[in-house]
């Protein structure tokens, strides 16, 4: 890809920008909330709209062609083919309870495929990279290498899910045929989850209900890592719903033949 | 008390001892891990033994004559009147996910009650003090007081679990009760949540099954912090067992009163 350095530094200079615009406001006392969904709690903070508006300016600054969608704002057309695909706060239940599992997700799509992403923490300094050559965690400590381990075996996978009350009562149902056969079953991670799995330390993450914002950074950073993300009928995740995570073709093929047992 | 200072200095060295000892193993791909109890995983590590050897160091050293309690090296006599409760790492399971929500857990008892405790995460650089006067989170951007928030309504409060399959079965129904009542639960935090309750960000902790050396620590921060914590029939949450910590008394008695409904 002719951009790619361009496209690379613009990404981090979103996350960047991001990271300016949220953390005055984690663990803040007064920190305004309101409601979009009532009948569906899903709490909407300032930081997410400030985090979203600060990285569209950025966006808008430095590749004005581009398209994008935001969980906030929307969708906004482009001419270039690429498309910028944001959650400016992917765990807004964790951010109200003070706790680091949420992140601030990018993903770039060519139409396609998501080509490139980034998972970024900002209170413990922590970005995820994926895509285009990149595959690594830049953290607090350093330069990290992404790579998902190699471990066949379900009886001795680590799988996390935020919600143990997970999508429809069939959603749960197969969820639960998972759960039974693995090591452990973490809850509550968020967009933490695919992190840790192209970190190394994650084998599985299965979710539901998910929004296409929610999965494109994800996507990106744990394809780049060595891991597959599909749906649960081994399809594009790319649409959101319901998708998996997982660190090896055989884990992958065991945990799909349980969720559609 | 006459050695405060000698005692919060002594605390602080243990807790710098046992980061040492942790961090160069966490999320370290060559983790050795074993067993203590097979019918009931419970992975202990390389980190959990190095740590509370290290813990022990200092007190050899600084406090030889306070008795120790910990949970990879037992208990050990004293004369002072002063014991320690030590949890190396709190939260193996999240520590062999790579998760940050795992602690190191001091505690410091008089006989009659803990006077003093830290939960420190090594990794965030986050250290939450409470007792002989403390009551603080000294973090990697600064110190912020720690401090309950008064919110008396359980319709809106925030709970916390480490797991939704918490305890024996008449613990689980009992603990349903709870969650069916507050605006939302979420899991998979540690000690972490006691931490993220002092800090005023979550509003009910409530666990099952815990050991004196889980408790300890949280027990004196989050009352320093101005909040409540007990067993579920209101006495000491000392000894562990079935632990409710909640910031205000109105949700310590609405969350009893569910408990035992």
């Amino acid at each position: 890809m002719k951009d790619a350095a361009q496209i690379i530094e613009t990404a981090h200079e979103m996350a960047d920008a991001a990271r300016q615009a949220i953390l005055p406001l984690f663990r803040s006392a007064d920190l305004a909330t309101d409601n979009k969904r009532p009948a569906d709690f899903d709490p909407v903070t300032q930081a997410d709209r400030a985090a979203e508006a600060a990285m569209r300016a950025v966006l808008a600054r430095r590749r004005p062609d581009d398209a994008i969608l935001g969980e906030e704002y929307g969708a906004q057309e482009g001419s270039s083919g690429l498309t910028w695909v944001l959650d400016p706060i992917d765990g807004t239940r964790a951010f109200l309870c003070g706790a680091p599992s949420w992140g601030v997700l990018i993903g770039l799509s060519d139409g396609d495929k998501v080509i490139y992403g980034l998972i970024d923490q900002p209170y413990t300094r922590e970005r995820f990279e994926g895509g285009l050559g990149r595959a690594r965690l830049l953290g607090p400590d350093g330069d990290h290498p992404l790579r998902v381990r190699a471990r066949g075996d379900l009886s001795a996978a680590i799988l996390s899910s935020t919600y143990p009350e997970i999508g429809s009562e069939a959603e749960n149902r197969a969820f639960t045929h998972v759960t039974q056969q693995v090591r452990m079953t973490r809850y509550g991670l968020d967009c933490y989850a695919y992190a840790l799995l192209a970190l190394g330390h994650v084998d599985l993450v299965i979710e539901a209900g998910l929004q296409p914002y929610d999965i494109a950074g994800p996507l990106a950073v744990v394809e780049a890592a060595g891991g597959i993300v599909t749906d649960w009928q081994g399809g594009s995740a790319a649409g959101g719903g319901q998708v998996i995570a997982a660190a090896s073709p055989e884990l992958h093929r065991a945990a799909l033949a349980l969720l559609n047992g």
